[in-house]
């Protein structure tokens, strides 16, 4: 059987001994610490870390206990943080619009049990990819928006996420811009793709524009989605040489690739607990090989 | 409406004068050349193009016509030819076995109209992907295969080909070796994935045999099958960095996605006409933005 | 004996019948045509070549013929182009401040034979770099610049580069913005070398700012050099991944080394006459293997 | 000033605890530890850490000391390990042949300071490469060898490389195959880059096979020598695309350039202690931003 997972994220503010202080803690706790990954921000005097324990039956620490325990440390050392018991996966719901590539991509993975989640709804403003979630089995719900409507359709989404206890939204190329309460709501919880090599190219049409500058190289962006459009911390980037030969069309061919790609790993780095996001960057570890 | 498009793709010796005659010739019958590559390798004085006409409705010339008056010109200087008049989709077979990543993604593209051809089928020696092939409408024959039914399975799996005018092979992870005769019935008609970067790592196990070797890179072939198992002309690779870290599980995963994108590239420039074959190698002409 | 190759670089209006009237005019002219790439903007109706011609001793035409006789030609379809008869290397002036990396690069590849050119001067407005010059033998010119002399500097600039018949000024790393009647002067003959992704970060402290915004990717471009900073035609953009660990000094150094090659690249495109400028983009043919 | 900065390089079974109990010996020590990495092989069961320490006035401990006091924990736990005290610079030679790019860029690297070492020497089997040797002002060492003279070649090679305290041998294209009493002497000291992307193409004309195989990517690697040519630990690979216009001679142009990024970025990992043998592997910490 493979064991449970336990894993912590941490952020504190930099002091000496402070690894040997929390490796310690959890070692003393009866933990195997399978993987602990570190960065200082020596500029802002910053601590961080990612840290794997592998449960056994011996540890007779219950999941309240332990986070009690952890909680003492943790105002000692001023340290926020979150854990993940691994117990449960996390609840994801996907937002979309018109484009179809991502949320194929998203839901074949998920479908062959390559993210570490259950999608528990597609959520959209159009019908139009209706079929697409129901091919994979998922439930779609249909949120019209028009300008007048736009209050209430977030107050009508948050119910719906809330109620189903959604962990993650994925704007899957949801080309509505979300409010700042919505966005406050679930801080650090919307993953965000951009089609474009962020900061190049914010806003609309970002492919038609790569074509006017005339550039050597496209790419795409996955983000939190944060107040500032297009501002978020950035999770993940990739790009693909272009020529002089690519029209907008073919830009945005060669583009949806980049796309599914950057979400998808971006989408795996938040399912992994591999991120802690500080200020408008994204410390994302690599993700280790148990 | 979009005008239709014919393709010569075009192989004879080098000569002097021969894209001047060859340009001369689709002028004076009256075409739009839209585009023209060539290229000529000196060390084997040969000659290639492609050369893409548009035709309008003031064209007289009839499709046998044409046929048979470049068939003169060809003859005068000894060009091996073929040609797409643009007016049908070739109709494309996907065989597999057990992996569904690269089913998936070529159903997907193929769904959302990015493939320029039509899947008759998905053949397999195995049942377990049926219900993929059944989410996107695709007929799903399963063509079981053991030692002593090789023989007649292929024999089986050509009449099924044949009699559905199939046009182009995809091997997306089909694990069984196909005979001489079967890859000759077939010549420059069967793509294959191979989920290394040829040369290295031929044959079984790749993932597995570049963990144990410690590469720092991994990578994926689309090739036409050949005789000589993954020797055939290369047509499209793609790599991606690893780490220590990455084990045979992630080097499998994150090789997934770079078999994906080779192999639907790969099958892209097939379909555009862009590759002529020559010996052991692979003429990939890059798509023009027409 | 390596024949000579003359290359001419055309540009003009699309017209049917274009490859084969220019193609059927250097064939009945006596040359043997070794390459011939075209484009077609289909949106602005723009039709672009370059061309190789091989020439040997049977040709009778002479440099005067060959230009005048093309001269009619050009006329007839409103054909802007230039011609590079192969005979002399092109004069190169590589202008620098305080930054190494991209000098020492240029320097090498030319001492190696890497690139096709003469390089004439190293100018700068600062005498650091000098040493480097002279260890390659290459004349140093310093040229201080200040507010109140930049534009008696110019003046002084565009004597020497004109006394010294240089037909290409690369900015390796100048940090002097250009006045707009110097880069008139030498239009599409200036490569300026950009150390980020274009148009991401335009400007100055391009690492810093990207540090700040918390990129996953940084980049450099190569372009020409125009009246508004940072606007001209890309030839070439490079990339690398960077890390949440990376910070302005180590961007620095990562990015150095995509600068090098990016401005290298950029520099062998010009002087193989590989581009053809179209208003703010730069057409760049691939290299041939002739 | 800046601190010195101490890194150990630690192997050992994995065992519970270990993180533990290391980062608490440095904390109890006195030492602030300004990263720490480590590497788990859940295959082998071994433990793999890499830790740096900033040093202040106020450690009253001495380098022996810290030594003799680490020894006693390393006994314990089985521990394997090394220590740079961050005081002087590694003595680097650098060993070529005919081809000059490598050197090139090697020695204008440390000339520019960003090889964190001293290059004692360069050494070669022929007096080509002396004059860039001479223009960079490092010794130059013409070290004939013939088949009959190769055993007194190395041993006097050794001679000159032990008796100038070289930490590091640099292969950049030497093109004599080492005898294994000469790798055995200098093991994980010798860095080779062997112009392919390994394991293609191992052995001799990797760019010919390359051309020959028609393959859409090359590549180079970087790597410790061992008796088995070609079959050291990788330490660094990079890649580039190409197309079928590649001839073998601008194969080895774009490969020169893979080139000389691998191995720079080889050396530079193996100058930062960032790299733990093991086996056939090369654990490459990435780089920390401290």
């Amino acid at each position: 059987m493979k064991p449970q997972i336990v894993t912590f994220l941490i952020k504190c503010p930099d002091q000496k001994g402070i690894i040997a202080k929390l490796t310690h803690f959890f070692y003393s706790e009866g933990f195997n610490i399978i993987s602990s990954q570190q960065y200082t921000n020596t500029t802002s005097a910053k601590f961080f870390m990612r840290i794997r324990l592998a449960v056994d039956n011996s540890v007779l620490l219950s999941k309240e206990q332990l986070g009690e325990s952890f909680s003492k440390l943790a105002e000692a050392y001023q340290i926020t943080w979150s854990v993940d018991y691994g117990r449960k996966k996390q609840k994801v719901a996907i937002m979309v619009s018109h484009t179809s590539h991502n949320l194929y991509d998203l839901l074949h993975r998920h479908k062959e049990g390559k993210l570490n989640c259950d999608i528990s709804m597609v959520v959209s403003n159009h019908e139009k990819l209706k079929p697409i979630a129901e091919m994979f089995g998922i439930p779609f719900y249909y949120k019209l928006v028009t300008r007048d409507t736009k209050e209430e359709q977030e107050k009508s989404l948050m119910e719906l996420f809330d109620s189903a206890s959604i962990d993650l939204i994925i704007m899957a190329r949801y080309m509505q811009i979300l409010s700042t309460g919505f966005i406050a709501h679930y801080e650090n919880k919307i993953i965000n793709i951009h089609h474009s090599f962020l900061p190049a190219f914010q806003g609309a049409n970002p492919y038609k524009r790569a074509y006017e500058r005339g550039v050597k190289i496209i790419g795409a962006t996955a983000h939190y989605a944060t107040e500032d459009l297009d501002e978020g911390p950035i999770i993940e980037q990739g790009v693909e040489r272009v020529t002089h030969e690519s029209t907008p069309t073919s830009l945005k061919k060669i583009g949806a690739d980049i796309e599914t790609l950057v979400l998808a790993r971006a989408v795996n780095c938040h399912l992994n607990n591999q991120i802690i996001v500080d200020g408008n960057k994204a410390i994302v570890f690599p993700e280790t090989g148990e």
